[in-house]
């Protein structure tokens, strides 16, 4: 099941998860021209909402037994570089620490050949 | 002119910018169903997108002569509570320091009612 | 009673709260050699260290009722500007959002002569 | 030569950097009862000092040819555990990015038997 997809503006984004696992959730992002700024860049919301997703479904997919839900508290975002309209992001979120009350998970997001695009430092409360 | 609106993903989005001053920016964005999780609330990559375009903007209007422009190095999200499917949240930017080479900017995001939202901080580099 | 002065690193660097009440904390440090960079001005990490202080007391005077403590979660700060050896700082804690499980406060440094030190936004969470 | 050590606000805490190389600055620091919260475990403005000191080094030593020096302009911190009294924490910084005006560096801080204290991610601007 693609988590993200579930989600309607992550739809919207066309994000894509092809990974999901308790370690590492991988997904790629398409960098269509509406998701741009007007330089013709992915826009940085759109980069911060692409990872959001990701780290939300991995922190979902490591909840203990018997939460309700994730909800994420706070973000954190470090702009690296630019990627082109057209071009392929990938997002590769990973659990920095998973505990009973709260996760971290970071996201990297890196363009087809390798440059960096964003860190992305995600809180995510157990409900 | 509505500065948000040139940026393609801000469009999409359906960011409106009400208000553009050097020492304030105000936009409003209506909760879409598409904009939401799947718990028909505010996505959360779209809080930080929508504040990410208020922010630019300010730091847009009050870049010091002979500048090119300005990119988002870094932004920080608190979210504080939730924005449901069909209201209309309101963002407020406001300076936190403007500087020759980097600017500070924080938008503070709420519902109709006056439920808080988000608080958003963003680090601008003076292009 | 000197809140922040239970605080044994507190009272290392010299932290004074000069006011405390729930919708506001007032704290002043002195800049002496010993808190500094070789540059003569405050260390960022005396900066840091100044504003949790403050923090760390508004989330403690608003825990809810049963509460048995709080616990800084994350920190984030915004550097503005430098603080010189032999300076006052100081710094003023307000909350963003005081909840069941979790405060936000922010803290505003400033020099005697008006001129922005730091802005630190925490997320404590209720114990 | 202990670059940490330079800083007195270092020498005061009792940073030692004893590993410094432009891909990775490690350093020890002894949780002394002064360093300490009144639950005597490390302040969390200890964990941020002792970190930034870290990232500050590794920016200084990859800096561009030509640069005068750099500052700190925002530091972000996960709190992930404590550091009772007594125990000793170590640092490890390593470059998430390295460029011609900015750098961004990663600190994680674990307990001597590998228990996560914090993520630290700073960014340096070069002056």
């Amino acid at each position: 099941m693609n988590l993200a997809a579930t989600m309607p503006f992550s739809t919207l984004m066309g994000v894509e998860v092809i990974e999901a696992t308790k370690e590492r959730i991988v997904g790629t992002l398409t960098v269509r021209p509406e998701l741009c700024t007007a330089g013709h860049i992915l826009h940085g919301g759109a980069v911060m909402a692409f990872a959001d997703a990701l780290g939300a479904v991995g922190a979902f997919l490591t909840l203990p037994d018997g939460a309700k839900g994730t909800t994420t508290i706070e973000s954190k975002t470090n702009f690296l570089g630019s990627a082109p309209e057209g071009s392929v992001v990938t997002g590769v979120a990973t659990p920095v620490k998973i505990g009973k009350t709260l996760s971290v998970w970071q996201t990297r997001l890196t363009t087809a050949d390798g440059r960096d695009v964003a860190l992305v430092t995600q809180t995510q409360l157990v409900l």
